[in-house]
C-alpha cells in the first residue's frame, strides 16, 4: 500500500501560513494559505510577511487583466495576403466566436493580434476562459478555428496549432505587454515602526536594496520584464498545493516589484504579477488535498459567477509573492541575516 | 491519519517512463525515468520519444560544463575604486578559497566575474558544489567571503548577499552565457524510416516546424535565450521526482533545439540545456520516494566521485526534456493531433 | 569658407546606389538610392544585392502597419484606481483627440495602452503623424493631454512626458509587438540560377548560414527581436542620406529574416524591419542635399495624400536593407571572401 | 563644385559645445566636444550638461575593460567532439596567437569564449586592437584563423566567419557581460544648489524619475540591459563628428545610469556605457574634418602609447552621454519644460 503510493504520487511537504489580510477586489481577514515545496524556509519566511502586512492594514489586491491566449502560426504567399487575411479575419470576429463557441461554453473570443514575418502569420488568439486556466481551452478552439480559417481562405496554409507567439511556459516579452493569464497588482504601505518591529529593517534600507538588487541588478543579468527576488519560489509552492500547471511559474516569475518611501516615511511596497497563469478547475483540481486548499482559499465556491474563484485563487497568490518579496527584501538588508536564519531552520528540522 | 497527510503533503501524481538508451558521458539502455506532474498526458508523450530515441540508437549526453554562482553586491566610493578592488580580488583568488574552504569541503572557488555599475559591484563568485545543487553552499560561502572582504578593503560597503546578478529562478542572459548549472548538450539522430513509423512525420516537418515555431516564433515573442517549445514540462516533472528546486525550471527552461536534416535525409535532433540546477544530496533527497527515485536512475552510487552523481543526473534531466520535446513537435507538424491526443487521454483516464 | 564649412558640418561620404526593382505596396525599376556612410565596402554590396533582385523580378514591399507613440508616466493612489483612470480614458478617446487636434492637423490619436505595475501608469499614446516620423508632433500632443488628464483626473500627480514604455532610440520589445512607426516586410525570390550567377553560392548555403547564425547566433547572444546580419549598416547610411534622425537605427536594427528554400528549389529571402521611423518632413529634410535625395526617390511628391510620402520612403528603406542582408550573407557562405572584398575595395580607394 | 558635393557627401549640421571638465583617466577642464546631428536642439542641452558638471568638479571617467570580438561558427560532428576542440583551442593560445601576429602588429589575443549548441561551436574571439575600433582586424585575425583551426581539427568544418555571437550592431546581452568594445564608467556629483541653479530642478526629482524611467519603464518595454534616456543621441551625434562606425551606437544605446541623493543631499549621477566601440584611426579617419575633431579632443597625440587615445576617445564620449542624460532627465522632472524648450529653439532657428 505504501510502495503503491511511493510509486505513484510525489509526496511534497506542504504547510499552510498567514493568516493573511486581503482588501479591495477580496476582502479577508484569515486567510491561511497553503504551499507545496522542498524549500520548507519559505514558510516562515512567506509568514513574516503575512505577519507584518496584516498588521499594517493588509494588502491591496487589483486585477488588471484576464485572458489566455493561443497563437496559431500560419503561412501566406507573401505578406500583402498575410495582411490581408488578418485584417478580414480582424474585422469578422463574429464569425469566429461561432466556431469557438462550439467547443465550450466558456471559452470567448476577446481579440486578435498578429505578427507578420515576411509570409508567416503568427496569428495570436485571446480568450476569456471562466475558472480555468484555459490551456486546453484554447487549443481545443484553435484546433476547431484552423480547419474554418483554412477552408475560408484556401491560400492559406498550415504550419501549427501553436507557433509560440501564446506564448506557454517561455519566458517572453508579448504575455506581459499583450496580456496571458491574470494580471495582479498588490500593494500593501508598512508604517516605519511595523517595518522596525517585524522586519528589523527600516524603509530606506529596504528601498535602496530593491532599486540596486531588482531593478539595476536584474538588468545588468540581462533579464527580461523582471525586476523581483524570488517570485518563482512561492508560486511554485502555491501552484502545487492548489493543483496548477507549475511550468507555468516561468512566465509568472517575469514579475515586477515596485517600492518607495512614502511622504509619511512608511514603506510603500507592491508586487505585479502581469502573468498569473491559474485556475480552480480542470487538470489537478480532482484531487482531494487540492479541493480541501480550494475551498480553504474560498475558491471553491459554487455560487460564485463564473471566472470569481480563479480570479480570486489569483489574488492570494500574488499576495502570496508579496510576503515573500517583502521578508527576503527585508533580510538581505542585514548582513548575515539571511544565513543564519536558515541554518537556525535547518537545525530545528534536524532535530525534530 | 490520512487527514494528516493530506494536510502534510502534495501529492502529485507520478510515472515512470521509457526505457530511456543513453549514450556518451552516460551509457544505459533500459532507464526507466519518473516524472511527477499534474498534466498526465506528457507521459505518453515523452514515452514515444524514448521509444523512438531507444530504436534510433540513444541520445548522446555531453556535459559542457558546471558551475553554482553567487553575486554578492558592494559599494565602492567610485568606479575607479570598484576596478581596482575586483582587480585585487580577482588576482588573490587562493586567500578566498581560503575562506570558502572553512564553510564546505565542497565548495571550490572557480573564478570570479563583475558588473561595475556606476559605484557599484556585482561580484559573481563561482564555485563547484560537488553532488549538491549548491544553493546554500554558495550563500554560505558568500556569507563568510563578506564580512572578509569588507576588512581587507574597508572603503567598501555591503549592499546584499545577492545582487540578482547570479541569478536565481529568474529569466537571465547572465546563467546561459556566463553558466550556472549544469551546461548539457543531449543529441539524437532519427533515422527517416523511424521518424515515419514512431512519429508519424518526415525530417524535413519536424525541420521546418521548428524553425518557424522554436527558432521564429520564440524571437518574435520576444523571447530571450529560449528556442523550444515546452521544455519547462519535462524539467517540472523531472524536478519535482527527484527532489530538487523546482522553481529553477524558470531559467532551465531556456534550452535552445538545434535541429536539422543531415546528409542522409534522418534527423538531427538536440536540446542544449545551458542552465541545469540540479543535485542528488540536499534539501528534497531525503524523502523515501526521492531516495528511490534517484536510486533507479543510477544517481545515488555511494562509490561515485564527487559530483558524478549529479551529472549522471543532469543528463538524465536533458535526455528527457529531449523526448518531450521530439515527441511535442512531431505531434504538431500533423493538424489535429495534438487536440485528438489529449482528449483521447482524458478519455481513458476518466473511464479508468 | 571651407573652413567654415568644415566647422559647421560633417561631410559623410555619400553614394547612390542600384538601381532598385520594388513591387507591391510601389512600383519602380530604376530606383537609385543614395547612402552616406564612412563604411564605403557598405556601396558594392548593396549594390550586389539590388542588382540579384532586380533581374530576379524586384522585390516586393508591404507596410503592415504605421503609428507614432510616446508614453505618459502618471501616478495613480494606488493599482485599482490607475485601472480605473485608464479605463475611463481608453473609454473617452473622443476627448482626447479635442485636445490634440489643437496641436496638430495631422496628429490622430490612433489607441491608448497601459502597463500598470503598482500605483504608476505607463500610457501608451498611439498617434498617426501624417509625413513626419512624428518625434515631436507626439510629444507636443503629450505635452498637452497631460494637463487635460490632471485636470480631469485631479488624482493622479505628473511624473514625466516620456515614461521609457514609448520607446524611442532605445531596445525593447514592445516597439515590435505594439508598433512604432513603419512596419514593414519586403520579399524577394530568386532562382537558383542567379543566386549562382550573382551571388556565388547556393539557396541551401544561404538558409543554412541564416538558420545557424541569423537566427541560432541571435538567439545565443542574449539577442532581442532580432535576427539580421547588419541591418543597422544599411538603415544608418540611408538614414543619414534622407534627413532621418539617425539614432532610430537602435530600434530599427531589431529586424527579422526569413529565409528557405520553396518548392522550385529558388531562394526566398525575406527582410521584415518592424519599427522602421522615417520621415519626409521635419527636422533635417530642409537641406538642400536631402531635398535632392527625397526628390530622387520620389518622396517629394507634393501631390500625394498625407503619409504616402513617408510610407514609400520606409519601403525603399527596408529594400535597401533587404539587399545589404541578402550580399552579406552570401558572402559569408564562402570562407575567405568577406576578408578579400575588403581587402580589395581598400586597395582600389588607396590607390583612386 | 557645389553639385558634386552635394552628390558626394551628406553635410550634417555639427557644433561643438562644452567646455567639459574631466577627472580620473582624462584630466582636462576646457574640452570643446564637435557632434554632428540633425537634432540640433542636442546642442544647448549637452552644453547645460556640461556646464553644470563642470561647476561641480567635472565627470569622473573610468575605462574598467576593452576588448573587441568575432565569433566564427564551426561545425564538429557532435557536441562531445566540440567540447574537446574548444577545450584544445582554449588551452594553445599561444598558436592561435602566432597566426594572429602575421595580420597585424596591434591584434593581441585576449581569450576564448565558447556557446556550444548541439554540434555548433560558436567561438567568440577577444583581441585588444590598438587605437583602432577593429572591426577589420578582427576579421582579418579570424579570416586567417579559421583555415588554421579546420587544418590541425579536420573533423571541424566551417559555417561562418560571423555567428552574430559577436555581435556587431546588434541588440544583445553577450557584449554587455563579456564585454566589446570599451566599458567606461562616467560618474558626477552635483551640490543641490547647482542641481537648483542649473537644472531648476532637485536631486530627489531627478532621482524618483531616474527610477520611475530609466529602470521601470524600461523593464515593463520589454528592454535589454538598457536603463537610460536618449543615450543613443549623444553617442550618434559625437559618431558622426569623429568618423566613427555609427551603426555601432546599437550596442552603445545599451547603457545603464545609476543615480541617487548621497549622504549630503547632493545628487550623484552617473552613466555606465559598457559597449563604447570607437577609434582614432581607421576607416572615416582620413576625412579632414575628423582630424581636426580628433585633435581637438586631444586624440591625435602622435607621442600616445597604442590604445591611449581610443581610450581617451571613449571616456570623452561617455562623458558626452552623462551630459545629455543629465539634462534631459533634469527637463522632463518639469512638466511643459521638454516641449517649450523645443519650440523656443526651433523659433530661433527658424529666424536665424
Amino acid at each position: 500500500m505504501k510502495n503503491e503510493s511511493l510509486r505513484n504520487f510525489a509526496h511534497i511537504p506542504m504547510q499552510s501560513v498567514g493568516p493573511f489580510k486581503l482588501i479591495g477586489e477580496v476582502e479577508t481577514d484569515d486567510l491561511m494559505v497553503p504551499m507545496a515545496t522542498y524549500e520548507t524556509p519559505l514558510w516562515p519566511s512567506v509568514a513574516r510577511g503575512a505577519r507584518v502586512t496584516h498588521h499594517a492594514g493588509g494588502i491591496r489586491v487589483t486585477v488588471i487583466d484576464e485572458r489566455m491566449t493561443r497563437s496559431v502560426l500560419l503561412e501566406a504567399p507573401n505578406a500583402s495576403v498575410a495582411l490581408q487575411r488578418f485584417q478580414a479575419l480582424k474585422a469578422d470576429q463574429a464569425a469566429l466566436q461561432a466556431v469557438v463557441s462550439e467547443t465550450s461554453q466558456y471559452a470567448k473570443l476577446l481579440d486578435l493580434n498578429v505578427q507578420i514575418v515576411g509570409n508567416l502569420i503568427y496569428l495570436r488568439l485571446e480568450f476569456s476562459t471562466g475558472d480555468a486556466s484555459g490551456h486546453n481551452m484554447v487549443t481545443n478552439a484553435a484546433d476547431k478555428l484552423i480547419p474554418w480559417i483554412l477552408e475560408t481562405y484556401p491560400d492559406l496554409n498550415y504550419v501549427s496549432i501553436s507557433g509560440n507567439y501564446c506564448t506557454d511556459k517561455k519566458v517572453s516579452a508579448v504575455n506581459g505587454i499583450l496580456g496571458r493569464g491574470k494580471n495582479v497588482v498588490c500593494e500593501t504601505t508598512i508604517p516605519r515602526k511595523l517595518c522596525q518591529r517585524f522586519l528589523k529593517t527600516t524603509p530606506e534600507a529596504i528601498v535602496d536594496l530593491h532599486i540596486k538588487k531588482d531593478l539595476i541588478g536584474s538588468i545588468v543579468s540581462g533579464g527580461l520584464r523582471t525586476a523581483n527576488a524570488h517570485v518563482a519560489n512561492m508560486l511554485l509552492g502555491f501552484y502545487l498545493a492548489t493543483g496548477q500547471d507549475a511550468a507555468n511559474i516561468v512566465e509568472g516569475s517575469q514579475s515586477i516589484n515596485h517600492v518607495e518611501v512614502n511622504a509619511n516615511g512608511d514603506l510603500y511596497f507592491s508586487t505585479t504579477l502581469p502573468n498569473l497563469i491559474v485556475g480552480t478547475v480542470g487538470n489537478g483540481k480532482g484531487l482531494d488535498f487540492v479541493l480541501d486548499n480550494l475551498e480553504q482559499l474560498g475558491c471553491a465556491d459554487q455560487t460564485a459567477k463564473p471566472g470569481q474563484n480563479s480570479r480570486r485563487l489569483a489574488c492570494i497568490a500574488g499576495a502570496t509573492a508579496l510576503c515573500g518579496e517583502l521578508s527576503l527584501l527585508a533580510a538581505q538588508t542585514n548582513p548575515g541575516e539571511l544565513m543564519s536564519a536558515h541554518l537556525k531552520l535547518e537545525r530545528q528540522n534536524a532535530s525534530s
